[in-house]
């Protein structure tokens, strides 16, 4: 059996050591675990065939295989990743708000590391590499808990990022080996030690750790992304904008899954959309009165199908009256990750940016843009979809906390 | 039975409706509030009397009776606290950060409400109108939970918020009245509409909600506040620092538990302090080193006693022979609230500063400056002791959430 309070301490411990490692020794670490996943990409594709090779006993399906297979490329993209993280700048111990109390109190506001992070995660042993360079270069302790499927490849990968940690301290990453359900639900529990746990995946794994989990959670992934064509709309940027939001590629978070359209435009815009999505043969769910233009070319959409994040070629339809209505049914159907209106009125859009709950709310713009490396940021570790911590693309600085220093002169309170 | 469900779509249409209202709008509603509860003081004060006779039949202490009770006085330091808030600057709204794309994109960071807020709290009635003001001034629909014990008295003052409130939207603040733990229960797993539960208590009741919860919990409270004394303080200083953060006010989170002292001065020191605690009959528990210098003036300190929360007239102490010692018995032991050091060393000063695991450490100034008021922040829901979101004193901006708002004209993503 695991010993997770052995690994909580340790990573305690290590989250100590490194949020006294400097910029360039963190970023050493890095290109040396970089070059190393390279130097020892035999022994980790030999471990990758052996999870290959037990995915296909099981009957594993092909879009799952893929996933989970290595190649050479995909660990060079790997090591790849670690090089840019660590030429990104360094944000810890920076002064975020620094002022002096009418006592004389100094007050300072500084980016620390949060110390511990842990990450549950499934099949993808690309993760295991990249949530170490975003947590290790952030100065946290990481303990990883991959997909049973893909742990010879993560105990393989690990070893390699434990050797190049080890100039700092090889406990900044630990991999939990045993893939007994009964010790990810423990694992849920390592409050003491961890300070937040974000599970990368599935709809199911996500609710499973918000169910389970007494570790603060942030939430990720889940979105049922809408496109508003108002009644002012440009229609021709609206089918452009709706193709490339449902089309450019459908298996991601930031897909638009739903159309909203005013019924004003709809005689002329459905016509001329369902054309251009019929090129990527996009299945069309529609309320009567979408139904009512498109005839056969649209199937009758249920109650459910508008809180569906399909991640497929189907998009959902709904006809409004108002930008109201829109507003209305969108925050009623979204899962708060991003929403857009397509309108060429600024009083319109000042509206649905105010009112639509969303973590990105765009006017006139693919909601493909939900993303941190679209953002800027220069790396990702999620979208949070929960309004604590941090919303949206969650680059590094989402993987701080801040602590307060207050220097004195021998103040008391009265 | 209560409908949860229902309470919780009530909540978060109070909060669309909210997240729309002026400063001006919510002032008024406040400083109306402020005025009903000074009218409504008779109902109020019955209310509370009838709380009050069924505390007395059931026994309770009275330390927990004066917390229950409310009086004239009382009710008015609640307007008067309301009136505080409506004073204080709105931040919803305000541009955090706003950037251009390289595609064009105009990106704004911008702060907006949380949405709908939990309180789940104890037998405090003050806490009502207080939490409610918090909330409401930062454009948040509220939930309570209050203790059974002050159920009548919640009640009351419940009505006359929500009488004040009804100038927006009644369901701004709403009151479980059922007072059965399977409602609390039920209410900890509402995810859906709350997005962050916060309690407000004793040790019992965080922990209670940590394990239950899957709402995201910001956890607070707890305080095990250390002073050092290092080698090189002012033990003129240290004398006085610990006297105020341990005797000022000692039910209080930020009041001091534990003193670490560093051999070289234990001598001259202990003998000093232990005169000036003497005053208040502070019962010291310490080391063996400690008892050499103090004999029967001192008791042996189990190792349980380093992780208490006394709160109470005892203090545990513990010598250490260097600046790393002390940071990591500290580090082992405290909450992750608020520690001192008290040095005239720079140099030892940053180290502390750098290295301690809390929301507040502070050098040459006692414990108790941690909060919100004492901060400048004009309001206080409480101390987190976590990492995620908000740690150390939280304000209005910690009752915040944000949106990014994205402005495009028709870019798709390649």
């Amino acid at each position: 059996m695991t010993d997770l309070i052995d690994m909580g301490e340790r990573a305690v411990r290590a989250g100590y050591t490194l949020q006294k490692a400097s910029p360039d020794e963190k970023n050493n670490v890095l290109l040396n675990a970089a070059e190393l996943l390279c130097l020892r990409q035999t022994d980790i594709l030999a471990a990758n065939e052996e999870d290959i090779k037990r995915a296909e006993a099981n009957g594993m399906h092909a879009g799952m295989i893929d996933r989970l297979m290595l190649t050479s490329a995909r660990i060079d993209a790997m090591s790849e990743g670690l090089r840019q993280i660590a030429a990104l700048p360094d944000c810890i111990g920076e002064t975020m708000e620094s002022f002096e109390r009418p006592n004389g109190l100094l007050i300072e506001k500084r980016r620390v590391p949060i110390g511990v992070i842990g990450i549950i995660y499934e099949s993808r042993p690309n993760v295991t590499a990249d949530a170490f360079g975003l947590c290790f270069k952030t100065g946290n302790a990481v303990i990883l808990k991959g997909g049973s499927d893909a742990i010879c490849s993560n105990i393989a990968i690990v070893r390699v990022l434990r050797e190049a940690a080890s100039g700092i301290t090889e406990d900044a990453v630990q991999l939990i080996e045993d893939t007994d359900r009964a010790v990810t639900a423990e694992f849920m529990k390592l409050n003491k030690y961890v300070s937040v746990l974000i599970p990368r995946g599935g709809a199911g794994l996500i609710r499973s750790v918000i169910e389970n989990s007494t570790i603060p959670v942030i939430e990720t992934g889940t979105g049922n992304c809408h496109v508003y064509v108002d009644r002012d709309a440009d229609l021709d940027m609206a089918v452009r904008i709706i193709l490339n939001a449902k089309t450019q590629r459908i298996g991601v978070c930031n897909a638009c899954e739903s159309l909203v359209i005013h019924s004003a435009v709809s005689e002329r815009l459905l016509p001329r959309l369902a054309d251009a999505l019929s090129i990527h043969k996009v299945e069309l769910r529609g309320d009567e009165r979408v139904k009512e233009v498109l005839k056969d070319e649209c199937v009758a959409a249920a109650e459910e199908d508008y809180g569906r994040e399909y991640l497929d070629y189907i998009l959902s339809l709904k006809t409004v009256d108002s930008v109201e209505e829109a507003i209305e049914h969108i925050n009623k159907y979204n899962t708060g990750h991003s929403d857009c209106i397509v309108t060429e009125n600024k009083e319109t859009a000042e509206k649905f940016l105010n009112e639509i709950d969303a973590a990105c709310v765009y006017v006139n713009a693919s909601t493909r843009f939900t993303d941190g490396f679209e953002f800027g940021f220069g790396a990702e570790i999620g979208i949070s979809t929960q309004k604590l911590h941090a919303r949206g693309p969650m680059g590094l600085k989402e993987l701080t906390s801040y602590k307060y220093t207050i220097r004195g002169n021998g103040q008391i309170r009265g």
